[in-house]
């Protein structure tokens, strides 16, 4: 578009926009819109926020389509921002953060009950939707075949981390059950994410062989365990990156590296059809932990705003985008089926609570730490679906499955159910229950002097007693840890060395930490190795020092930072 | 592309690239290609360092377009990454930097100079490298007419802020030889575009009337005038935002408001066809003041990172991009005119030379702080072409001037020859020459306990001898100042303005301080309109009152911070 204000050939005035300006000018203006937006609420008083903010912003969404679909854009044009794109560049931001402000102990601690949700919940939950929905076929408008349904039922079936971290961080629950229904959330996409593909590519094969489970098992592994595999790989290479990154001016690269790594995390796994969200998960572990190491504390905030700041904008987005894509569904026409919308909602609830029930029920069983009927309420009704459900029906191959469009308003209504609905509810449902909260108020002097010699203690009999896992794999890991922080991390001088070496053993003297997560050997080998020519010399500040102290020990910088941050609630300050 | 292992349907191993993902990671690779090159390039030793970083940079861009080329990659894809993408992402980071921790007060100090430079020098070079280019028309290949001749002449004496602060920065010259080589390299870019469009636009036009003149000087003032006012109210935008941003969470997006409101300025620039350059720069200088004195210490750092990081990386990436172009340039081949090409460096050397010591000459008869000799012999070597003088080439219509394909030769000749032959014998030349370098150790005790009281004295001679600058602008602008400060400015508690006040008012005492930057009229309100009701109860930590003491007088936060960072200098820590 050229408008001019001209004389003579030469322009004076005027207007010179390209597809590119526009389109940069479009997506600076839609971040804008939605930072404001995050403002603006963030200034209205507790109290009158009766609901979920992700809701908010879905309506927020809902009016801008609106607007759009008034101006005149058509969903053609809207694709330009189309499910691809959204899903590149907006989920790997939100899960990366969590993975980075994630309570590694919480979530390791309870890694058993956490795949058990993840593992046998969604593919029971997938199984049983799936077969109950093709059971009630005559009822629907347009008929669902067998892997039809079944891929429906894997979709519906995933519970979206996006979503669950927007409600649960508002609603501070405890720990156990924070990292519970959000670990839940995350490593279920690698099971729904295949299960979809498995039924989907089996909607127009007639004759099914013995080998589909046989496929479909090695496509989990592949899934699963190579977007594991492949997120440990980028975060440990941006950890030794960051190794080298202590000088003028490159310092400021660091949070760079980190992007960059997290993103490829996701972009890789993705194009090796690997689960991103898996990937993107675990680069965000491994840096938290050893690219603090080697970061300064002014790195270790600019990363922290860096990855908050993404995770917010993106969070924001993709429940914008939402709305939009609502307005645009709907006004398509002739995608309401009733009937399938009713028990797709029925379905999901029912068998979600039976499952977390029944699950949690073998689980108590081996379990110290019980997990009470109330918190089994609250993760069965904290199973909200969002995104990542919206993105695989609406990749769904129109041409193949007749039933796409119902099944697209199907889950929309699903997502509005369960983030209005539930979203809104679960603040009162916490409340009537009495679910232990997590604590917002600051401790009192007697708490803090308190609660760390208890902690002791109890850790101490737990070890006499036999009961704490000082099992086998934890010597393996450390071993394994010391190897990386060998590899990884910067060398440091030999006086800061000593210091170090000095302050762990202090804090080693005091059990409750030590058993977890130090990484003894690791002192102790720097304590042999002083030979002055392997050593780099690379300035490190008392700063620094501390800063890789706390981060060696896995205790965080300040009381607030990453301890009370599971389910990447952010930090307060 | 879709690669796959499979069976029955079920795809099990495999890629699946898309068009999309394909460009994210190629992005993403890119970046951590220059990033690495960054680092190995710090790691060298500084005594080995006998070329310019961005020399070397263009020397692996080089070699990126031989492999490119190699791997049969065409001109036609390399335009992707075109030259409008290149223009509208690369040059913003760079110059806002620039902005962001320019030297506001040596900058307009030497504003009057800088201008000479900028406008007469610029104007008067473009017309004489034009004419006698033309003049010798009858020695080229193909001939050039008198506009096409002026165009190249304006496109060729773009002095580069991108080339000058790549290689100022790792020279050390004294702030005011740095300030004027950097004020002018920004704003003459206005200058030189004006003259570019004006001239390019009457290349077959063949009736030139008197209106021509005219057209071109009300264009400049909406190129120069209009990018600045919009550069302005950017910044203002943007800091008048940061007064809301204190809280939970959304203290997060600080980074993010400044980065949008930066790239908004350029983008909207541009689109409205004024200088994005121009608009840029001062969309910096404001945000340096007042976005600055809303945030508090951790979002500064996180800025300054951001800032910081953004501009090592499009600064790096430009110079590899002139690499590739380089190599895909002269592979087209016919494109030498050895005529064209010596004259053109022999005129820009010569014209330069001439220009800087007459205009000094005069600047110096009224000036108190004389320019020497010396200096203008480094203004006149500073003057480094670079990408925007490459992009302008780049941008010529290849239907309508014949002599595209040398004109650009001979602009990238240019630029070879400024960034490596001037580039790399600057040092020797400052040595040779012995330039007051820039203080790269730390102040001696002597110097630190003596340097202020005499700062003090001098300046309160300057005022009694009415030398001082204290002229009736100052007094406009503090008074513009304090209603920007009541406007876009975080109101303080009552206690935090008390304390303000007072801290203020030690410092106020000092005169070397107050007559150029203290905006002593927002205190004195402050301290008058105390009605609770207005104030908004807003958390200000003590750091943060430090930092907005600071910022309020223009000090810098530490000593290193932003006194010695003209041109973009990086804090070094």
């Amino acid at each position: 578009m050229l408008v001019t204000l001209s004389g003579d050939g030469v322009q004076v005035v005027g207007i010179h926009i390209t597809e590119f300006s526009e389109y940069l000018l479009i997506v600076l203006v839609l971040i804008l819109i939605v930072s404001l937006f995050r403002i603006m609420f963030a200034k209205i008083p507790q109290k009158l926020k009766v609901m979920p903010e992700s809701g908010v912003v879905i309506i927020l969404g809902c009016i801008i389509g609106l607007i759009l679909f008034g101006a005149g854009v058509g969903e053609h044009e809207l694709l330009t921002f189309n499910s691809e794109v959204f899903f590149l560049l907006l989920i790997p931001p939100v899960i990366f953060e969590s993975g980075y402000h994630l309570n590694n102990v919480a979530f390791f601690t309870n890694i058993r009950l956490i795949l058990l949700y993840a593992l046998v919940g969604t593919f029971i939950n997938t199984v049983s939707v799936g077969i109950c929905i093709w059971l009630l076929n005559p009822l629907f408008i347009i008929k669902l075949g067998l892997a039809e349904a079944l891929t429906f039922g894997a979709l519906i079936s995933a519970v979206d981390p996006v979503a669950v971290i927007a409600i649960f961080d508002e609603v501070h629950v405890n720990q156990t059950l924070n990292i519970l229904v959000f670990g839940e959330s995350v490593l279920n996409d690698a099971v729904s994410i295949v299960l979809y593909s498995v039924f989907s590519a089996l909607i127009h094969v007639n004759h099914i062989t013995w080998v589909v489970p046989g496929l479909a098992l090695s496509k989990f592994f592949w899934v699963a365990i190579g977007g594991l595999i492949m997120g440990i790989l980028f975060g440990l290479a941006c950890s030794f990156l960051t190794r080298f990154t202590n000088g003028h001016e490159i310092v400021f690269l660091e949070p760079i590296f980190v992007a960059i790594f997290a993103m490829l995390a996701f972009v890789v796994a993705e194009i090796l059809l690997m689960s991103g969200i898996v990937s993107v998960l675990f680069a965000g572990i491994v840096m938290s932990r050893y690219v603090e190491m080697n970061v300064g504390y002014k790195s270790h905030l600019a990363i922290k705003y860096m990855v908050n700041a993404a995770a917010i904008v993106a969070d924001t987005l993709i429940f914008t985008y939402l709305g939009i894509s609502t307005i645009f569904h709907i006004v398509e026409g002739d995608v309401w089926d009733p009937a399938l919308i009713c028990f797709t909602l029925i379905f999901i609830i029912v068998f979600r609570f039976i499952l977390v029930f029944v699950i949690t029920f073998f689980e108590n069983r081996v379990r110290l730490d019980k997990v009470s009927l109330r918190d089994q309420f609250i993760i069965s009704y904290g199973g909200l679906r969002g995104a990542i459900a919206f993105a695989l029906a609406f990749l769904l191959d129109e041409e193949e499955v007749d039933a796409r469009g119902h099944i697209i308003t199907a889950t929309l209504v699903v997502i509005w159910f369960t983030v209005f609905i539930m979203g809104t509810t679960i603040k009162p449902v916490l409340s009537l229950l009495n679910v232990r909260r997590s604590q917002d108020r600051k401790q009192r002097l007697a708490e803090k002097t308190f609660t760390y010699p208890v902690q002791n203690i109890l850790s101490c009999v737990n070890i006499i007693s036999g009961h704490a896992q000082q099992a086998w794999y934890m010597y393996i890991w450390h071993w394994i840890d010391h190897q990386i922080t060998f590899i990884c991390v910067r060398k440091l001088h030999e006086g800061e060395e000593e210091l170090l070496n000095t302050l762990t053993k202090q804090r080693k003297d005091q059990p409750a930490e030590a058993p977890q997560n130090v990484n003894m050997s690791r002192m102790n080998k720097n304590l042999r190795n002083r030979d002055p020519k392997k050593r780099q010399s690379q300035e490190v500040s008392m700063t620094d020092l501390g800063n890789r102290l706390n981060a060696s020990m896995n205790i965080p910088l300040t009381e607030s930072h990453r301890m009370g941050s599971t389910m990447g609630e952010r930090d307060n300050f």
